[in-house]
C-alpha cells in the first residue's frame, strides 16, 4: 500500500524538531517520543529535516540515522515528508533515494536563496526534479521571508503543470493571503493539476487560511493538538469554534513565531511538556534568557487559565 | 512652555495616517477628525509622516500643508514628532526647520536603506545631527525588517552618549525583545544618558516590551484605545487586565501587521470608525481585495463580541 | 520636429552628473559647462537626475532648476531623457508633465526597491505608464545590483508589448550578457516591438555589449569621448580598433565603477578635466581619502601615456 | 617543521577549482595537474573548498578525499588552507580536525549570511573559536557582496586581538580600498597584532591592493603566474612594471570577475591551459553559452597578442 504524499494531501503535517541531548549528540529516545507525541496529537503527517529541523547542522550520516529513526517509529501510520533542500543536486539526490528507500512519503525541496529572477526558478526546479526521478513526489517550499526568493503565482502554477511530480505545497509566503487564494482558484482548473497546500509562518493566519482554501498546517507550532482541532472544526464548519480555541493559543503562537529564536522556544515548550529530554539548539543558535524564559511561563500559564475558561 | 520630546516621554505616541480623498488629493478635514479622535483616545503624542504615513509619496509643499495642519489642530496639547528621513541632508535639514518653527517636538529620524558596516552609521548620524542643528529633539528609528540596517546596542547607545540631542529610541527591531531589555538596562546608567523607549512592530508584543521597561508604544494600531489602556493598566501594575485587554485585539493587531497590506487594512478600519473619509493609500500602494474586507469584517465582529464577554 | 527617444535610439546617451557648489548648491554654470562638454564628446543624447545624478537629494524645485537648465542648454540638439523614478505616482506624474513640457524627450523609470515577485513589477509598470500618460516615452531601467528588483527577459519582452511607450532599456545587469543577448534576440521578432538597448554598469563590458546587440551606452564615464568612439569604431566594423581603445581605459573604468564612490571619482575627473567648478558630493555621500586622490593621479597619467602608445 | 599560516603570510594564495569529470564525479588525476601548475606558476600556498570551491555540493567524504589528494600532492612544499565554513559548528569542527590531521596550514572560515548586527558577528567567531581550538591558525573571510555579512574596520581589529589564532585576514570586500588601507594602518600597531591580508575580488584591484599594504592575493584567477609577477614585481619596487602587466590580463580578470558565471569562465580557461580534463561545474551551476565560449576566445588571443607586445 502507497503512503506517498499526493494532490489531496490534508490535515496537520507538523514540522519535527531534530531532538539533541544537552551535550549537542541526537536524541533518538526523544525522537521516539516525539513521534509518539504527535502521533497522539491527531497529526496526518510529519515532515522532518526542514530549516527549523536544523538540517544544515546534521552530518550526512546524522540526517540519515534520524530520518530512519523517524520512519521506523512511524511504522507507515502517517506520511513522512523529508526536507532534502540544499546546495548541490548530488547530494540532493543521494539523500532522497536514501529515504525515499526508508519509506518516505516524498520530500520537500525549498529554492536556493536569493534565486532571481524567475525563470531562474523554472530552470532550478527542472534540474531538480530530474535529478530526484520523476517518481518521488515533491512538495514546494515557498518561503521568500528566510530565502529571499520569490515565487510568483504564475511560476507556482508553471511548475505544477510541467513538473507532475510537484504535489503540495508548503505556503510560507508573508503576507500572503492573497497569493494562497490565487494559488487556490488557479489551480485544479483547466490544465493546472490541483495542489495540496499546506501553510507554515508557525500558523499566525492558520483560520484564515482555512477559510481561503488551505488543505491544513505544515508548521512545528509545539501545541499540535491546536492546529489538529482548529483544522477539523473548520472542515466540520464550525468556524467560530476553529477560531475561538485558535484565539486562546495566539498569545503563544505570535511568540514562537519570532524569527530564529522562535526555533529555541519552541524546543523548549517541547522540553516542558515532557517530549524532548532536553531544548538543546545545536551552535550556532539562539539561547534564551531567563527573561524569556519567565515570560514564556507566563504565557503558558495564561495559556492554561484561558482553555479552562473556554471549557 | 516647551514641549519638546525628551528623554522621558512615555505613553502612546500614536503613528498617524495621512488621509487622502479618493482622488488621492490630501484631505484636510480628515486630517482634523483624525486628530481629535486620536486626542480623544487618550494619545500623549503623535508621530506623523512616518514610513507609514506615506511621506515618501507627498510633494514637499503637501508634507508641510499636513504637519502644519495636524500641529495647528493639536495645537500644543500633545508633543507631534515629524519623520523627517529621506535621502538628502539638505532636504532633511529643510523640513526640519520648517516643523520646527511650526511646533513640532522634534523629529524622527530613520537611516538609509541598507547602511553597513555600523561604522558608517556613526557616521551617518553625526552628519545628521550636525545639518538638523543640536536643538532638534531626535527620535532614533530601529527599524531593519524594512530597511534592511540593523544597529546593534552598542551603537544605539554610543549615538546616544555622542549626541545629546537623540533623546528617544523607536525600537522596531524584530525579534527584538533582548534588544530592548538591554537597551533599557544599559542606558540611564554610568555616562549613558536615558532614553525614552516607545515600540513599534505593530504593537504585536506590547505587554512583554511594558514589562522589558518600554515607556510605551509608537505604533499605528486603528484602534489606539487599546494601546493607552494597556499602558495606564501597566504602569499601574495590573499586569494580567493588560495583557487580557491586549490578547482580545491580538487577532487583529497580527492581522494589521502585515507588511504593506497593513496600511491598507489600517486605513480601512479608521474608515470604518468614522475617522478617515476614504480609506485611500496613494498609488503605487497595496489595495484590499473582497475576500480582505470580509476577512475584516469578520475580525471586527468577533473583536466587538469578545469585548463584551470581557466586560 | 520631434526629439522623442524611440525604438532605434543609439549611440552614447552620457549619464548627466548634476554640478554642485562647495557650498552645495546647484551650481548652474558648471552644469553648462558640462553639456558643452558631452556635446563636445559627441555624445547622441543625455540622461539627467538618475540615481548616479543624485536626484534623491534634490528638493523638488532644484531638481526642476536644474532639468531646464540642461534642456535650455542643449536646445534640442540630441535628446534629454530625465529620471523621474521616485515612490510616488503623483510626484513622478508631476515632475513627467514638467520636464515633457520644458522639451525632454523621454523618462527614466527604476521599479522600486525590492519588487518582488515579478507579477507585481507588471502592475506597477502599468500603472506608472498609465499616471505619466501614454504618450510620454519610457526608458525602463534594470539595475538589480542597487534596486534589488531582479527582471527576467520574460517580464521585460512582455512590458514591451503591453505598454508601447517603453521604447527603450537600460540594461544594467550584472552579470547580463547573456541576458542582454536575449532580450536582443527576443525583441524586434514577432509580437514583440524592437527595444533600443543602452548599456549602463559603468561601461565594463561594452564592446562585448556591442558585439551582442546594444544601442550603445548610458553611463557616466567620466572620458565620453573614448565611449562614442569605441561605439562608432564599433559600427564601422573595426572590432579591434574599438576594443584596443577600450582598454586603455579600461583600469579607469574599472575604478570609476565601483559601486558608491565610483560617483566622487567621476565628480573628481570631471573637475579636474575642468568640466566642474567643484567636485561636490551631496550629503551624505562618499567622500575621497589622500589616497584615493594620488591613486586617480597615478591612473590618468597612466591613461595618457598609454594613449600616447596607441598614437 | 610547522607550515601553519601565520601573521607574515604572504605572496599569492590561490584560491582552487575543485576538479569534476564530465559525469560530475571528482576528478582526482586533474586534481594532481591542477596542483603542479599551481606550483609551476610560483604560488606561495592554495587555498581549497572554498566558496567557489563548490564546497556545499560535496559530499562530506568527498570534500575529505579531494582535500587530502592536495594535501598529499603538495606534500608541505606550500601551505594550504583550507574553507570549512558551514551552518553548524560540529560539521566544522570535525571536517578542521580532520584536514589539520592531513597537513593542512589553517582553515578559512566566513561568517554565515546575514548576520547582522555586529555583535553578532563577536559571539559567532568566539563559539567558532572554541570549536575548532586555539591552535587551529584561521583566516578571516570578508566577503560582504556574496554573503550579506559586512564587517566594520573596528570588528576585524576586535576579532584579531580577542582571537590570537586569526591570523589572516582573507579581504575581499567591495568596493573595499579604504577598508584595507584601514586594516593594514591599526593593526601591527599597539595593543592590535598585525594581519596577513590577501585580498580576494578576482584581482580586479590588486595593484592597488598592493600599494595599500596588502601582503598578496588570494583568488582563483586562472593565470595565477601573472598574479605571482604582480606580487614580485610589486615587493621588488617595480611599481609601472607591476601595473603595466596587470592591465595586460585586465580584460580577463574582469571578464572572470562576473560573479556567479565566473567560476564556470575559469574552469573553461584551466580546462583550454590543459588543467582540467573537463570544465565540469556541479549542478546548479553556470553554463557558458556559444557566445561567452567565443567572446572567451576572442579575449584569450587579444592577451597572447599584448603579451608578445609587451615582450
Amino acid at each position: 500500500m502507497s503512503n506517498l504524499i499526493h494532490r489531496e494531501s490534508d490535515g496537520v503535517f507538523v514540522i519535527a524538531a531534530t531532538p539533541f541531548a544537552e551535550s549537542g549528540a541526537l536524541d533518538l529516545e526523544s525522537t521516539d517520543r516525539m513521534v509518539d507525541f504527535y502521533l497522539d496529537a491527531g497529526v496526518t503527517g510529519m515532515t522532518i529535516l526542514g530549516i527549523m529541523g536544523e538540517a544544515p547542522k546534521l552530518a550526512g550520516d546524522e540526517a540519515l540515522t534520524f530520518a530512519r529513526r523517524v520512519l521506523d517509529r512511524v511504522a507507515g501510520r502517517v506520511p513522512v515528508i523529508v526536507g532534502v533542500s540544499g546546495a548541490g543536486l548530488d547530494n540532493m539526490a543521494r539523500l532522497t533515494g536514501s529515504v525515499m528507500d526508508a519509506g518516505a512519503a516524498g520530500v520537500m525541496v525549498a529554492p536556493p536563496p536569493g534565486l532571481t529572477p524567475e525563470d531562474r526558478q523554472k530552470g532550478y526546479f527542472a534540474q531538480v526534479c530530474k535529478a530526484l526521478g520523476g517518481d518521488v513526489p515533491i512538495c514546494l517550499q515557498d518561503y521568500p521571508l528566510t530565502l529571499n526568493t520569490w515565487f510568483s503565482v504564475e511560476t507556482i502554477l508553471q511548475l505544477t503543470v510541467e513538473h507532475p511530480q510537484i504535489v503540495m505545497l508548503k505556503h510560507e509566503d508573508w503576507p500572503g493571503l492573497t497569493k494562497l487564494s490565487r494559488v487556490r482558484a488557479e489551480s485544479g482548473t483547466g490544465d493546472v493539476p490541483r495542489l495540496s497546500i499546506l501553510t507554515g509562518n508557525a500558523g499566525l493566519f492558520l483560520p484564515m487560511e482555512m477559510a481561503r482554501g488551505a488543505d491544513g498546517a505544515m508548521t512545528g507550532f509545539a501545541y499540535p493538538e491546536m492546529m489538529v482541532q482548529v483544522v477539523a472544526r473548520h472542515k466540520a464548519g464550525d468556524l467560530d469554534g476553529a477560531e475561538d480555541l485558535f484565539d486562546a493559543y495566539l498569545p503563544l503562537v505570535r511568540y514562537e513565531q519570532q524569527l530564529g529564536i522562535g526555533l529555541a522556544i519552541r524546543k523548549q515548550i517541547l522540553h516542558r511538556r515532557g517530549v524532548l529530554a532536553a531544548p538543546t539548539v545545536r551552535a550556532p543558535g539562539p539561547k534564551l534568557t531567563d527573561t524569556d524564559l519567565a515570560e514564556l511561563t507566563r504565557l503558558m500559564t495564561r495559556l492554561e487559565r484561558r482553555l479552562k475558561e473556554l471549557g
